[in-house]
């Protein structure tokens, strides 16, 4: 591995850790800044990004601890640079992810049940099946995985457009564009992970792929979690005033 | 032992970690979202999770000292792993997860306080009773503990079906079922324990032993503990509703 390659990982590790806990505490923060309706949405949404905090620590110290410098040299240390903790994250992010979609839309308690079951099932099921493959270093087996790991998504895909066109359509005027555009956002930074998954099987190899698949599968953490996060905010921030809700008596004293 | 199975105790220690974290935050944000007769259940909630966070910290940090990677095979430090971090846990957690499912029911003062005291002190003497035989290497020392151990659990599951069940008639329509679901979660999850226990007095042994233990404390624990305590946010804030509890201006607002 090249020196550049190592610090281009190491540092887009570091970025993250600053990106998930600024994600996490504007999530916090903006729970009071919404209508009680709102405000599991925005936890589910702060919950998400402190778990992505919690393992890019992990995976930065992991990295950290797989490499040496030998005389301007990068190194295998000898410990193994453990690949588990990003999918014992998506395990518990991804189903929270959609969870948090579905919370900010407020559909009625039986609807948000049987949605958020269905969907976190699906979403956990992907992440399951996907982790076969990526420990595999057989084509072959790489490939079965990540077809079965596509059904998942593909189902959930279905229902984000869909299943839920009706329940966008009763949004309020101000927040409808936003939760449709929330549905694009990740179906389409979802999409970065079964490509960067191939990215060994289509001629990276070595630590050029190394590279690629660290540095790919951060960038879409950051859209998929922090990006959606505040998407996620700014719908609920509408609804909020959509519905008349002012927080605070400063806003009262300006409102009248 | 092989690699996998300790990178298995490895991951799975380190997403309880993740999963007792959010599952505390959760509970202490979920506080301010039901009514203030609920509010010590919830703190309570986010107790339980945030002591098995601590010692799964610890928990991780005695298997990752316990063992050591050499040419890729694992090999015994010399460390001992310390298995009483978990019963120190349930020492004080157990008592908690049936005081806040009795602080979720709002019983009487008086019945608050009595069986309280008797659940509380029913779990402790469990555990007490169970760690004699966790300890030991001797089957017959083993099942004598375990039995010694199911007297007061079984006490614990007649108090939880008989005991409670006039209570139970007197919960609004909309939370009966789910407090009914409290139980079943207590006394399904709970179970796990004494079958986990006897794994290697009926032939599991060594390194698969080792591994199907910890495999098998840490689900239970995350169902008993993280997934319980959803249930008993999920009951406060049914129950706060259908005592017209209203969390914040906005709702208000909205309700006119």
């Amino acid at each position: 591995m090249q020196v550049w390659q190592y610090d281009l990982v190491y540092n887009a590790f570091s970025f993250t850790i600053a990106v998930m806990a600024s994600a996490t505490i504007f999530s916090f923060f903006g729970r009071s800044q919404v209508a009680p309706a709102y405000r599991t949405a925005l936890t589910f949404t702060g919950l998400v990004t402190f778990i992505a905090l919690y393992h890019y620590v992990r995976i930065f110290n992991s990295w950290d601890a797989s490499f040496t410098v030998v005389s301007g040299q990068i190194k295998d240390s000898g410990i193994k640079f453990n690949d588990a903790y990003r999918y014992v994250d998506w395990l518990l992010t991804v189903p929270l992810l959609l969870i948090e979609l579905i919370l900010v839309m407020r559909l009625s308690p039986s609807e948000t049940i049987a949605k958020s079951t269905k969907l976190g099932l699906l979403a956990a099921l992907m992440v399951v099946l996907g982790y076969p493959g990526e420990i595999s270093e057989v084509n072959s087996t790489r490939w079965l995985w990540w077809v079965l790991a596509m059904l998942p998504f593909l189902v959930i895909v279905y229902d984000l457009f869909v299943g839920l066109s009706d329940a966008i359509a009763k949004q309020p005027t101000s927040a409808r564009g936003l939760v449709s555009l929330a549905r694009y956002v990740t179906v389409i930074s979802w999409c970065f992970y079964p490509i960067v998954f191939i990215f060994p099987m289509i001629g990276f190899t070595g630590s050029g792929a190394i590279t690629a698949v660290q540095v790919g599968y951060t960038v879409a953490d950051i859209v998929a979690k922090a990006g959606f996060g505040v998407l996620i905010y700014m719908i609920a921030r509408r609804k909020s005033e959509a519905e008349g809700f002012v927080d605070g008596p400063g806003q009262l004293a300006t409102a009248r």
